[in-house]
């Protein structure tokens, strides 16, 4: 999901500002990269090499502790650390201040539970 | 160490602000994820395959030429890039505005010298 | 290249501030670390570990999807998460406030095309 347009919701457009926007959950990121298909495939086919997912809770053979739990997201939990959490935008007369390909994405790593996005704008 | 709370140091409310939390140190990492232990001790093991630690200086061999400063922590310099420096988070009503598993976390990957985590707070 | 003293540009001190700094370009990175030449060899060789750089477009043989655009930039949009987008960094008493070995610095993966970073400070 690119929310690149998010900022539209202000009824009263900030002028100059900083927008915080992050994931409200630990196994989803909030990230700026390019809105194109094939990178996104490759993100994933990467992300699952950096950590792969292991339903098993033995390190020994792949899983991780983390399961235990009853859980088995724990590769979620490491995905979203490679990918980050939060992204800081700049806001100038009353718009977001994007580069000319930069796009922000939300990755859902886990998939369960409905899930939040916090958007936070602080300025003039 | 999970520093959840450590709002409550404020006398007065900031009831709508963003709170930047950082590590001040380049060997250490500030981050939100889940306050559980099995999943801290899968970070570790994991950190350690992405950036195994080596005292030695010779790429060769596995070691850093940052180690060729006399120190013995370059695996540590890089532990720190995939888990962050720093996180923003909201300020609402006063109070952190954090998801309902969200909790701040400091990783000190060198263990030498005193540490400090700056915690600035702007807003209303 | 360390831009540790861009604040300099301010005419008039903010006093008490966030200062976001970003990379505009979705091929590159701002992050804080060390200003040590060791270390910045040392990541060089750990990012193309972590995302070798392959002009392909076949994942089979190591190659991005991404590539199948025309570009042969998909290993830098995967280095440029690993070392992040942005730092916000506090402003204290008008100066940017660091750590002792904090320094920040741009990271460009790609090379191509003028590139730019955004900096915007948000207080007093």
């Amino acid at each position: 999901m690119s929310v690149r347009s998010f900022y539209r919701i202000q009824q009263k457009p900030v002028c100059n500002a900083m927008c915080l926007g992050n994931a409200m959950h630990i196994t989803a990121s909030v990230f700026i990269n390019d809105n194109e298909s094939g990178l996104h495939a490759d993100y994933d086919r990467w992300l699952e090499q950096l950590a792969p997912f292991d339903a098993g809770s033995d390190p020994a053979t792949g899983g991780y502790l983390h399961n235990r739990t009853g859980e088995d997201n724990a590769d979620a939990h490491h995905k979203r650390q490679i990918m980050g959490r939060e992204v800081v935008v700049a806001i100038t007369d009353g718009r977001l201040h994007l580069g000319p390909w930069e796009h922000i994405f939300y990755y859902e790593f886990d998939g369960r539970r409905r899930k939040r996005i916090l958007v936070k704008i602080i300025g003039e």
